[in-house]
């Protein structure tokens, strides 16, 4: 018999105990031994519940009982869960975490101290809920260089763009009915505006290229200024807008990774991927794009990840996972200023003026998009490929000929 | 250094070798060993191969040389693919293989084999071709009970029923199209009359349910009596018809399995799955939908997942990942005649009869689906739920009234 704790008893670590209890059975045969929740810690109190004599309130207990080989950290945030994942791990003892927050900012330091002492540290939860993803870019395409991590890595924000998309809703309604239907928050920051999205490929990204990347760095841009008149002109192009998150490998070694709202042609693989649902594609030089796709969140689907990564905590005791990155270091990211895309671009102007002649002066040759109903002294088209910086400038003279960007969004070539 | 030997040199085989020779370096890193290949083993002469010297014609030099840890077999077919891999394991040697005939037909007895000498006999590339299938089914869904499995398993019959659907296409044209892509072989039957894909449900059933499934004893329908007819009549209903291979548990224990065709709605995770990708749905009790989907064939994809099993027996010589299952049962299957689903029915009948009520009066409350450009004297409709027996039986009422059943095929609900 295997002895777990579980650190949070949330909404994944409730379903973490749920599962445990409820599928004690198959959990056995899986893992070849049984599996204890000894302690449930968490600073609450929940009378009445089942489980209720295995809640404790003092983390040294887990700490200093050597039978807890394996600690499920679902607390959320960086403090305290940082500094209780570091110290079971000095302990010898494997963590397992749905915690992004957590892994995208000390990864390379947890996951050094876990090698150190030959314990495991797995986070399969952290990243696409109960899609799998961290095992399957670490293993089974083992055998492939990645060239491209390319996602729609948030269900709220998904969520709201589907409805904004389907059913012409504004973003304000859309995120009310995302609340009201409890996919998102009452401070919704993290998901709207691309944190929760950024700490997911910056995960992916440290994984895929051994060198860990940093949020704090990465250039997060969130959907909040999306509006129905950019829906419509993409779908007038042939698209949809999503909330992507993307990292690729440049030749110089150097990595070009942001999360930002992106037009994808309709034919794109992440394209269909609407609702809650997450989809992540990983473009291998060998196996080419593979598409992982399901619910991103909930409770269950975090949980049963969660349960996984003890099982596979518990079958290697003796060998641990080969998941590894090491440090980050400076100039690995590509500023994103130089990052080469095509933008679409919506833009006013004042009456008579010949708003196609005044892009193409700025922008070179650009390709209009014309959508029905469209309002009056508007335009869109889409730019040449360029760097950001080149946009930026050339967006500032057209600017000056008296033309107004309204919205500009990365086309996407997923 | 490990020594590994590849049996087969063609189209897998010699993708095997091109990796471990092109991807060296990052292969080593992540095995932890640098990967040697000391033998191919193929019947032919390979002159200027740059691996000239890597060629023999004699297996038992392989099998006698303890040298050789790990053994790749991409040489299709039961035998002597069998024989060889058997006499392997019993040796000591872990087997790493592509050849989902041998995984369908043999499988239980291999995996014993294998554990009983503690080795490893993996078999990702088996199904799927890149896409990781096997581990993830195995491993992420360890804290779910697998509800269904369900998949888009042949790449070839995806490309044949997308031109159908997309450009209009014969059956019998777009198959020679495929032909001449070099998709479909010149004897296509094991493709088109679902022989592939029912050995790969059969290998996903094994896993998922844990005991033997042998795919001679599964309902197999090909794609080859689809007609254009009814091709344009799912569209009228809003579906596509793809080939589905389908496993599910059912309440006493048994499972109910098959190969076929099967309408699914435009809004299905599969019916968005086209040209030769593969898309496999996984669904857990948990984790809800999870689909994976990627090319499901061809050279550098399959090797890449034969590349990466190879690596994983590397990393677990001494703990052996746990991929087991037991032999069958007689029983355990149900007849494909007590399978429950709703069917579409084209048929045609003599001027003047009343062919709703005659559809009626045989399978109860159908719906009728109309199209645009129907033929004179022809009706399709969709009937409710019944057994597959229940069907013939009521089927073979309705053609005693006149009318002519010219196809069924299955809803799907996936």
């Amino acid at each position: 018999m295997v002895s777990v704790a579980i650190m949070g008893y949330g909404v994944v670590g409730s379903g973490v105990a749920e599962i445990i209890v409820t599928h004690r059975e198959s959990l056995a045969k899986r893992a070849k031994e049984e599996i204890d929740i000894k302690y449930i810690l968490d600073i609450r109190d929940f009378p009445g519940n089942p489980l209720e004599e295995k809640f404790i309130k003092d983390f040294n207990i887990i700490l200093n009982d050597d039978d807890v080989r394996v600690v499920v950290e679902v607390m959320g945030g960086l403090h305290p869960a940082y500094d209780f994942v570091k110290q079971c791990l000095e302990r010898g003892k494997s963590v397992v975490t749905s915690n992004k927050e957590l892994v995208a900012a000390k990864g390379a330091e947890l996951l050094r101290i876990a090698q150190d002492k030959n314990v495991n540290f797995l986070f399969e939860a952290s990243v696409g809920g109960g899609i799998p993803i961290i095992r399957p870019m670490s293993q089974c395409l083992a055998a492939n260089d990645v060239v491209e991590v390319a996602g729609i890595l948030n269900g709220t924000t998904n969520f709201i763009l589907t409805k904004m998309i389907r059913d012409q809703m504004s973003f304000e309604d859309a995120l009310k009915l995302a609340q009201s239907l409890g996919y998102a928050e009452k401070d919704p920051t993290a998901d709207v505006e691309g944190l929760d999205a950024v700490r997911k490929i910056c995960i992916l990204a440290s994984l895929a290229y051994g060198k860990h990347v940093y949020p704090d760095n990465i250039h997060t841009e969130g959907i909040t200024k999306i509006t129905l008149a950019d829906v419509s002109y993409a779908a007038a192009w042939g698209g949809v807008i999503k909330l992507i998150g993307s990292v690729k490998k440049l030749g110089d070694g150097r990595i070009d990774i942001f999360v930002a709202p992106m037009v994808l042609p309709n034919g794109s693989q992440l394209a269909g991927v609407d609702d809650v649902f997450n989809g992540i594609m990983v473009r291998g030089d060998s196996t080419g794009d593979v598409v992982f796709y399901g619910k991103g969140a909930g409770k269950m689907p975090t949980a049963s990840a969660v349960v996984a990564d003890v099982i596979d905590c518990i079958k290697h005791f003796k060998a641990r996972k080969y998941l590894f990155w090491a440090d980050g270091e400076d100039g690995y990211v590509l500023p994103y200023e130089e990052s080469v895309c095509s933008m679409y671009v919506r833009a006013s102007y004042s009456g008579g003026a010949d708003i196609k002649a005044e892009a193409e002066k700025a922008f070179g040759g650009v390709k209009m998009i014309a959508r029905a109903s469209s309002g009056e002294n508007e335009a869109a088209f889409v730019t040449p490929e360029m760097t950001v910086k080149e946009f930026d400038e050339r967006a500032k003279s057209l600017e000056k000929a008296g033309v107004k960007i309204e919205s500009r969004i990365r086309m996407g070539d997923l």
